[in-house]
């Protein structure tokens, strides 16, 4: 695909997602930290008018003045922007002159694309196509907490038929590290290491130091955190960060966000889903919790397992974790759950994360499922600096009181993931699909 | 026109405000205080389904088992209630879901008006229709916040030409009052005195003392308004009730909530209305004030102003205002700036207050421009009892920290309003078309 | 007593009552409502050098500049104020200087007051006594407040002891009204009648009608409130007002401000006073109620009682609290549980409300025991209006979203009160001794 | 010194720090990040009485059975606490009753030291003494908030004079690192080596990669900081985190915490500190930022400078401060700006940080003066554990959101600090004494 074909379809993308969605769907801000779907139409349209056409387009005039404030997400760089809060307030421009606005806006973008173009302008919409592609799986994300808010239950998709599996036991899998004259760990290069996109805050690729460490073969299961769950695991303090704990009490969880329980006397579990209410999968991964949740798991699970040469299960660093995932991204990828450009060849069970599989040798699921919470707080990489003008605001501005996530997850379009990919957010965030794979030391 | 004719009329005009607004905009709640113009016209059908059909049809089903707890605003004796602010978030059923209950609804109770109807239903008929039309009201207020809140500034209606008039100025008119023994003053009775349909907070009529007084022939202008704003009175504590100060403080409150200010050295103050953004008319009456604001504006006004005979300016009581408008009620209504139920008909700059009219003697503008804020706080009247059941909680449970209003506004239905019927809001209101009338004792 | 002998006698006990107090105790403010007792202290002296000395003094110098601002309580008209929440901030000045400050304060007005006072000044310091008074009481339920808050449950004065008495039954007294004409009520008298000293708000005395009404001879009791208690009054939102039912729910409240369930399976309940902890006394009043809670009271006690020729139960309106405790007055305050200023002569149980006298005829604890919540909106008298200058801001802008309260308190001294006295405060104000009184309509 | 020897001089230090104050002054709370100071007299006792005297006391009973609540902090394995947030609510016991409990447990813990202690017993009476020698910094900080709330401006402890000195001009030092095979950085070790007393988060020691870098010979100075205020460097988006501009603007932040302007005109800044309120001292280091001001300062200052061979500027890593002072560590303790355990032996303008001393070469103000910001996330060294029981929550569980200060303060004990000592605090705290050294890259 060139980069014209590949700018349509990946746009064609962004307005498949809505189909299924009214306009009022469409509209509402369910919380401040999710947008309308509207509003991500529209902002991902004004990140091509105002970095690329601004930019290249001779003799260019802005398709509306006022959008440049009202769908700026957070570019200080670029001027004022509406308040966030605020998205789901603007009714006009309605759904139509967001559609009509998009259509001009490709037209006006395949015009510079069509001769073969400056490697700046390709390179500009090919990062204005991969933030498109980000939004695609916010898109999914906040519908899913907006339908999660109506007492009705709506179905986003009608859940397709699924086979069973049997379930995978969690199993420790050790990644070699370089020898060290020392003794007990080694030197490892982490970060992008060239050819193909990256993010700015994958770079620069640098060495760091690890020690022997295992990760579990799988993602922790809705079984295993019904468990957690039953044994008391939300009210025993001793499992959990301060903060973490503070923050149990203060929002009284007592799940992971999308969970309900049918009945107070029973443990029957169900789990709203983009396919609607339905009995929790156990055998599938857990998601929709905080990291402050997975952290509290990870400490819950080290009481019950001591394993001789192994330390207290943990959260992996995101260094371990890439470590680890970077030679199998290029079979891993193809067969994992993601979410796949073209609707029509999705798997079966698209769109929320699914069992292991049996009989499966080493680590899977590294990629898709469910962004993989890690024990590293996000921060620039040593000698990382952001790009100069309104860009550099993309990631760097944000590396502070967040934590990395990896791997993607079932909402994460399939050519948009990769082994340095750095997603972050902040401790308390559950609205994504977030999980979590247990990691530990080797002491042998 | 029968109950009937009645009934098809004012549930059609529900139809009518909403047909200027797109699916979006009718989905959207802009604050608490405000409802979705989906949910009022779903709310209004609820009222119908559930105090009259559930009641009088044979038979009765309800359309959709969920609406009832959906759609009920406030009523503990029908159970439970979706969250207030949380009504903006149901965007299931859709628009087209609701206006097709209204119509199933619309059919079911036109079944049961078809013959002459049992005098219980048909009071409670009448009930829904006028609670219907307050509904209509709170849509025309609660679109016009909505859009206030865009930056776009959109219209809902296109402003009709204006007519320029003179300014009228400020007279003062004294009711009569029953001779007294003792003189300075005498026994009136306020309250519905029969007749028509009232609501129970109007009742039961009763004996009040009032002392002599004296009333505004006018509504208090926007040229008024700005001259308060130009002496600083936003900024003087002397004119303000200690939680009225408090309150301007920690909103920073400067100007009525719709007014804005085209520049920061400019006074030229322009008006957010239904017809988009526009310089004040400084011959209209102010709308959009807290209760705080009125009587901040009267404590003002009086320092300003002294009259032999007179005492010092202030809001009126509402028995003053009722003993004064009473008598005036049936020439006044026909003429006064109401909403009419045929938007045809409607006056030339309905759906905004207009300027009093020169040459008129005594009162003008009683009924119908603004709701006119008074002195007193909204209580039971003297041997009051609320109905029994839920609708026992349609006006009694509010008797607490809120402030009468009288005489409608240019939102309120021409037929809705009469002499004694109350409004009520708490004191920092300011999205309702809210004013004032200056009153006075008479001292002489 | 002359105005001299007066003022030493009254400052006097203000520092007797901070007496058993450590410097701590005088240095916290609990909560925002409440202030220190150092600040109590400091703030009342500075009402005597502002306004009296100020004026009054020849050469007048202020013994500190920055108490001005430091110990303003809320007149504008003065200047700044140090911000009330911060209050218990300041350490310094330390309590020994407060206390100096107000020896020489004392000293100063002494020296004024020496010779045959001029009629301004004697009016002023009189007003400034009174109002040491109110601080006095302020100072009582604020160090209840905060000894409350300290789970040792500290003792502020030991429990004398309690000699048991019966029972008094609830009656209702009806008083008489004047003739009218019309029969059905009569038109009646309220404010201060002159002879004595009278805040502004209880002025002009103007002519009010009432309708027949009764009023039960005694205070609603801690056994009555226990029983509303355990039939669920608390989740039950038939009794409440609307405003009342969130406050309940949104604050979790399931008893009177101080009562404490010592263990959740007994319905043993205990009161902590200014006395510690003990178990409630069944037959004495309840206090410590918000507006809400006597209102949710009197609604379920309508519900389970019905008298013929009486109408429900409900709160007095303060007209007809007034009119029935005026003649009264003379005869009832002086044996009343009001606070003595002669600690000395204080009753056995002093400083907590205590149970009505059994063969009393007619109302009894109109005066002390506790405040009694209204049905009446604070609101300006019919001609009211406040004296110029910063002494207008004493009563008149506190006139809005305040409910009044009669009859004075166990805390209230007893030269402080009269019939025509009027206390306000937010529906939702507990830490006052506050209670209730049943009335109701005579239908007859 | 034996232990015993220490015991006393540590416990007798906390005293004298509270020698200069009131009752008052040590019971207020000032916000919930500060304690009262009887509070820390109070909390460091049961610290002995609870892990101490608990375990080791034959017949073993507490002082007073309340206190096992009222006073544990955060010890969730000892059990329940009073809130933090109403600490300075528990007037009783009083200072007096505080003062004798900690002569009760010296004199306890004194009998158990006597023999040869146990080396258990001793291992916790020195965590017990360096736990204390914490809250002595932490009373400094918080009776400086607490008397920064006073408009008086009250003096703690009055001003030493001053001697001036030249300003000392930033240049850049390079740390050594190990050779590396392929250049450009080495492994470093860092975290405690043994040999005297550490926490547990300076464990376990461990290798980490370092690039080569450069630190600032000084701490920035107020007079760089006036100069980042007056170029508008708080009004200015470019040089903050995300969320460091939402906290400036949330909080209208426009200096550090205790800068003030005498007048809105003058660019005369003033500093309220221990001594009281005199002007800013340009040459001394800044103190009482944020980590978002630091950062923010970090890349202001990057803007302005740029040398050959050196990236722009910006905050230390935890690993390259440490392996920079660790060489230093014996020398420069003993001379730097700490605070002394006697103070008469204390240095001319202790309690407040000085200015860098010219004619020194290499780095300065490591220890003491104020703690520096890292870039360094607080989180968990590699195999790091935290000991079992209820000490395990000491430093473990905040392991989260919150940022690493290296170096100590001029409030710190002399005694208490070395080169792996890792404080942390959330990135908005200001209250500390923690200021700010450049850092950046050697790209040569």
């Amino acid at each position: 695909m060139n980069l014209s074909e590949r700018y349509r379809a990946i746009r064609a993308r962004s307005r498949q997602l809505a189909a299924p969605l009214s306009e009022a769907d469409c509209q509402v801000q369910s919380m401040p930290d999710a947008s309308p779907i509207k509003w991500h139409l529209a902002h991902v349209t004004w990140f091509f008018e105002t970095f690329v056409l601004e930019r290249f387009e001779p003799g260019f005039a802005p398709h509306h003045p006022a959008y440049r404030v009202l769908f700026n997400s957070y570019y200080n760089g670029v001027g004022e922007q509406h308040p966030r809060a605020q998205r789901g307030l603007v009714t006009r421009p309605g759904l139509a002159e967001v559609l009509a606005w998009r259509e001009a806006v490709d037209a006006r973008i395949g015009a510079l694309l069509a001769d073969t173009p400056d490697p700046d302008l390709a390179a500009l919409v090919e990062l204005g196509l991969q933030h498109e592609q980000q939004h695609q799986e916010l898109m999914l994300t906040d519908v899913l907490h907006l339908l999660s808010c109506n007492p009705l239950a709506p179905v986003y998709r009608p859940r397709p038929p699924v086979a069973s599996v049997s379930p995978v036991a969690l199993a420790w899998v050790t990644p070699a590290l370089p020898a060290d004259a020392q003794g007990g760990g080694g030197l490892v290069e982490i970060g992008h290491a060239g050819g193909g996109f990256a993010f700015d805050n994958e770079t620069p690729r640098h060495r760091q130091f690890l020690r022997p460490y295992a990760l579990a073969n799988r993602l922790v299961t809705q079984r295993e955190w019904a468990c957690f769950i039953a044994d008391g695991g939300y009210r025993d303090p001793r499992w959990w960060l301060s903060a973490g704990w503070d923050w149990v009490r203060a929002n009284r969880v007592e799940a992971p966000l999308y969970w309900r329980r049918e009945s107070a006397q029973l443990e029957s579990w169900h789990l709203f889903s983009l396919h609607g209410l339905a009995p929790i999968e156990p055998d599938a991964p857990v998601a929709h919790i905080s990291c402050f949740e997975a952290d509290a798991f990870a400490r819950w699970w080290a009481a019950q397992h001591a394993t001789p040469g192994l330390g207290p299960a943990r959260l992996p660093t995101e260094a371990e974790w890439e470590h680890a995932a970077a030679p199998l991204e290029r079979d891993a990828v193809p067969g994992a759950n993601l979410a796949d450009p073209d609707p029509g060849h999705a798997p079966d069970r698209a769109l929320c994360p699914w069992p292991a599989r049996p009989g499966v040798a080493g680590l899977q699921q590294l990629f898709g499922d469910v962004w993989e919470w890690t024990a590293s707080a996000y921060s620039a990489y040593p000698g990382f600096s952001a790009p100069p003008g309104a860009l550099g605001e993309y990631n760097g501005k944000f590396m502070v009181n967040q934590t990395v996530l990896r791997g993607g997850s079932c909402a994460t379009p399939r050519d948009h993931i990769r082994a340095s990919y750095r997603n972050f957010f902040p401790t308390d965030a559950r609205w994504q699909f977030n999980g979590l794979r247990l990691a530990c030391d080797r002491l042998d």
